[in-house]
């Protein structure tokens, strides 16, 4: 069993936040991270893929395509952008850190041959990250 | 499958030393580890907790409450403190990596709703660390 | 000559905007990083404050006060929060990297004595930073 | 479940290729990995030893001993040396992170005892890196 | 006074080696650093640059234009390559991280203007590093 | 100018204290840091060396006698060693960071080239660190 893992970056706005409660509510359950005018982060992402080793190339999967996917996936769709406001996929999903690498594993799977299975980590602080796997 | 991690970290003295064995038989086993006068360490303690993601909250488990539950169970305990000496669970059991995570991983698990999955990893040295999990 | 160094940290959203200019002209020099909805970094302070050592105490400053400072001048005042919006010294300073450390070098410097000597280190990412001094 | 984590570090010089391909047929697969000047790597590597804690030393297994094994199976052979030229492994195996993790976890797995499970993650960069377990 | 600092990497191989000196020679004096058939690394670069914060802009210097200026001095001229047979200032000059730091140095500051002041450090793993400054 | 720095590392127990005051007056003006039982750190130092590079060499110093002389004087004196309790510098001597610093300076000092200029930063922890240079 050999699993890729590629790292990535993006820095992105959010705040914790349900569109179908108050602020008020949303402060009480989400504290200081529901600030109505957003704080932020600088999101570490790694992505995992886990395959058989090529025999011809000697990878599991070529890692300028894997790249190239995290590219088009995350860091076009996220980077610099406020996560509640621009990203269609928070306009009612609140951007915790697990919703948020939730999304990201939905997005590159798509991508991926099936023979690929898929995990990722999201670093929202060096201190809080986030592992979402599904099968 | 979901897993937040949170960091934490602490600084102990310690030595790895079993009571039942004199000072020359545990120097002969743990080499320079086993300095009567104790070394020391900064731990860095990653705690993984694995669950559903609540979909009123979009957390596995609240941050807030588990960076509490690693407070009291942990960096009081332990922070600043001699862990042969002044560690009641250290009394008879020898202060390695190994068995320090397995210590940190009981007291952080009797805490915890039984639906979730703990693992604890703790980092001794940025060299050498180690990872413990019981069903 | 001794410095002692201390690192904290905190989260915030920002953009790089002047209120003076509108939205077309801030886009065109400061690019995606004036996205009018923000995006956020988690930023990484080193303060360094250089002076004697105390032959009574072995310290520069007592580290549970240099903490306390910046706890109370840095991230009370900018964790968690926009730094355009909710941060009185940049209603109209643009946000750079660049100004914010100057703006906490000043909260900080008028808080230490006067033989000590004074320099901050911003971490906007990992990948670009900052030093401040003012003499 | 008790993992120990035991990291070390090797410098070596590589290039992506098949002996059995020419040099375009390698420049067009595998980009300017395939440089024929080669390139290089600080290679991190951490080696993952599960088993039980044994009660009598609290180790899964003495790390001045795993230590000592991987300094010999990986530092002596690898470290400052050409992995395609010098390493008698990688003369008809293409050197990518997957295939040096797999000749790496080879190495070590001999060494150890068979009640211990063994996985190894190579970093090639820190932005790339491979794990890899056998049973 | 303001210094911003810009992070970058590139792997390459090399050879300590002087030209004018046999193998044994230089084996003698430089040791396994001069492994005939090179070893490599994945070099950190951090530039720093300091000057005046521009009112204007609150930059020292606009760091889109000085990650420009590092893509194609540095990465460009030295990345996956080997520095000894590819990189033409290193043909009579032997590339120690010293050298290679001066010879970034003057690449990167006959791009800047005079009244910023230039440093580079050159991380040539994570233990061994230098910095060079010129006036 | 040209500096080189070295990275190194030793693990060792302390306690802030001076034997001049008793156990109480201690308390009061170190905290948690003057326990009598000890705690300790993963002390993580870096040397900074400046001087000339040798035309002939490419180096300031050779990192090989440099790596030696921290062995030597920092290394075997102080690893895994209880730092108020067995090392001589140190009886009258309260080891906060800044004086351990201080004292490292000295013993590399003596074995350097008086051409070269000597810095020190010692890590306490990764939060907690001093630099120490003499003239």
């Amino acid at each position: 069993m050999t699993t890729v893992h590629r790292k990535a970056h993006f820095n992105a706005a959010h705040r914790l936040f349900r569109p179908d409660w108050d602020d008020a509510k949303n402060a009480e359950i989400f504290g200081k991270c529901s600030n109505p005018n957003y704080h932020g982060h600088n999101y570490e992402l790694v992505v995992h893929v886990t395959g058989d080793i090529d025999p011809e190339t000697g990878f599991v999967i070529d890692m300028k395509i894997l790249k190239q996917i995290i590219y088009e996936e995350v860091e076009v769709a996220f980077d610099h952008k406020n996560l509640n406001v621009e990203v269609a996929e928070f306009r009612n999903l609140n951007p915790t850190a697990e919703n948020i690498a939730k999304v990201i594993w939905h997005k590159i799977r798509k991508k991926l041959d099936r023979a690929l299975t898929l995990s990722v980590t999201l670093y929202e602080t060096p201190r809080n990250f986030v592992t979402y796997t599904e099968n």
